[in-house]
């Protein structure tokens, strides 16, 4: 195709390659969801509509790019990681951060009446940001980072909506009211003033998701690699042994 | 809120700040476009429903960020600049990259059923990039060599789609016939075989649209910003000079 | 010639080129400068046999680098400005800051005998950083900026300096005595105490030097081009219209 | 000390940190040696002499940045790798390239004396660069990559000199008769032609030069850690195996 005298503008554009060999993780962070939760009538601390949105996006993301061995969510946030090897869009960060994005941003639209009867008010984003890890160690800590991020934000929550919605608290009294306590005190109060063994609660909120490729025999007897959803512990080395096979673990 | 002994994987983000005082320039690109415009059967040469929805992705953006002094669109693709001066997210280039990416995806899937009858059949994606521009000629253009590249595709494809289509050849003999012409051969193609003027096509295929901040009275006699979508030339100075209170051209 | 199969690991270079047709500006500094010029007993507060040197080897770097139009020194620093057009080393930062830093570090060692009759005890070293300018203003306030840092640190040191080699102050009731002294106090102790008047000092001192390019007639008529050094005010347009034909001003 | 209102312009710095926790080798090269080792005339096809000043030079950049655990170099390059956990700088890449090629440089012109009788006719300069490194098997092939270019191109100079110094060929002559020669044509060359077995050709010339830190025991029986050249094969893992205590070599 021809090209015109202004293509030279091109030249302005800078590479911006990430470095080879590293695990990739693109983290995906809703924009505004405080607002976005409450205009549509999430259910406090914890909507499990959203949850189940949230992770059907990561899996489609998953799908399209199958490089992304691994995905974990938690809140309006999902990390995906990629193979050490991966060469997708010659490791362009641009591309990556973009992509990932576009496609949860996406097919969180998509799904949405899926999981809602409301329609959406207005569309929803997302961010993006790539960070780079040369060693497992690392890896493994940090989705043990985001799930006692998960952990320490759904017993604050919990604690906080029980007395607000039980407790019959102003949100400014619950806020006082949990200032200063540690994770024991906020167990007490669950247990002693609402009744509620935190440990009982269901395992998603208290751990999150995490999605991996696990093998299904088909009734042909063929193998096929489908996405599993996990609630499981992750921080724990038993996870991390458990699915090795479909995790890329090695150094 | 409580910190883990994980946090310290945070360390490994690295700052992509942008540098100061140039323009930037985020081009987000329709990803498998041709299948997916194919699979939900877009009219040939041009949609103008496509072209519309895009348009309202566009106007989607720029109302949510306003720190974009104008944007500009043609086919799969839209090019949004920010003013020079901008801190949008602290000029990170991450953040800048996929939120535009995400809030473009959102509004075009958010406004799908406003411009298509037939429901999505998959969720589309989108990339994006973003460039820095020093020099006002150049942000002029970069402008330029994308509705050049407007003109040259949509010259090419309405002759090529009038072959098929009129001329009943078959998509490879009509690749075959327009192969090594120039512009006048396919001028002279669609004049003398189908009767067609190509400069009578409705502007917004020969031209893209371009969207810009415009000011409106309102009834209280108010001054309101509102979006204004033009099918100009925006190649020509007279554009630049018409919109100049709209556009950050300071030097 | 054969290449071996560990070649690869040249994949791992990442791309570091500099954005287009911006001012590049590289700054040398003195590594250690406090130690290397007390035990090599430079004369304080200025020694104008040092500040020779710094200039020979920033002339030397200029004559090997010709797309570097200006440069600025004081103290134990010196910043090189290159055209904003330059394409040395295809612009990658590393090539640029690495060169400059390199030749700065062997013109200082290869011009050490022609300023000091002993010899060097140890060799000295610099670091040196990129900074891009893409406005004119923003060059000229940086090298103000320059010159600003020059007469605050000269002045105090000046002042300092008096008080310890004529006042027979200890270096710490020196440091006392300055401390929260503004400008007109410190000009007022070396009149009043000292009999020094400030202006008169010598403008190397006080200005520091800048180095252009200009041009000299040879004896057969040629005109040649040749580095020219300056103790000029650059802080004032006057320096910038004056030698504005040897600038890479055009904006 | 007091601020001038220009200080704005430091804005105008951008980060440039290096990802944690991986090799960082930066290489130095010598700029223009082709014509700077003919105008020092340096022995063809090695010098011992200049190979040995490299070496000081080396030392010299070990001698002041303790995180580097071992160099490399041969012909005009020298190779430095920095433990995986240093922070030297912050990491900020300009930093540390510019601060040891300025090291490098330093060190070969204060040791040039001591190595050559003539003066230095004008002063030589080198650039850096930095590669970053995830994996000990890449850092091993890297200097892997380093030594087999070393021996790939003394055979080839070795072969050249002999023909022309001896066989009185012309350089042109030699070429060409070089040209599609491969390594047991060359051996063959230089033993059939010359009586020149290659393998007995000095270890420094065919390996290059290798320096590692090491302990010695004082006279007072203290342990120093002092720095050792070796010119052993370092593609075998033997060398690794010696010296794993002086090396970073956990993953």
């Amino acid at each position: 195709m021809a090209k015109s005298k202004f293509e030279y503008v091109r030249l302005y554009e800078l590479d911006d390659k990430l470095l080879k060999n590293v695990w990739m993780v693109v983290r995906v962070d809703g924009k505004g969801f405080h607002k976005f939760t409450t205009d549509h009538k999430f259910e406090k601390p914890n909507d499990l509509a959203a949850l189940n949105l949230m992770n059907d996006a990561a899996k489609g993301v998953m799908s399209e790019l199958q490089d992304v061995f691994m995905a974990y969510g938690q809140s309006d946030e999902y990390s995906f990681i990629f193979k050490r090897s991966s060469t997708l869009y010659g490791r362009r960060s641009s591309k990556i951060i973009s992509t990932v994005c576009s496609m949860f941003t996406s097919h969180y639209l998509f799904n949405w009446n899926k999981h809602f009867k409301d329609p959406l008010i207005y569309p929803p984003s997302f961010d993006a940001r790539v960070v780079l890890y040369p060693c497992l160690r690392d890896v493994k800590n940090y989705f043990s980072w985001r799930q006692a991020d998960c952990h320490i934000n759904n017993l604050y929550n919990t604690c906080f909506w029980a007395l607000v919605q039980k407790g019959k608290l102003s949100t400014l009294d619950a806020e006082k009211r949990l200032n200063g306590t540690v994770s024991s005190d906020k167990n007490e109060i669950l247990f002693s003033e609402f009744g509620i063994n935190y440990n009982n609660i269901s395992e998603i909120y208290r751990k999150g998701s995490t999605i991996v490729w696990t093998e299904k025999k088909c009734e042909n007897g063929r193998i096929k690699k489908v996405l599993q959803l996990l609630t499981c512990d992750i921080i724990d080395n038993s996870f991390w042994n458990t699915y090795s096979a479909s995790l890329d673990l090695k150094v």
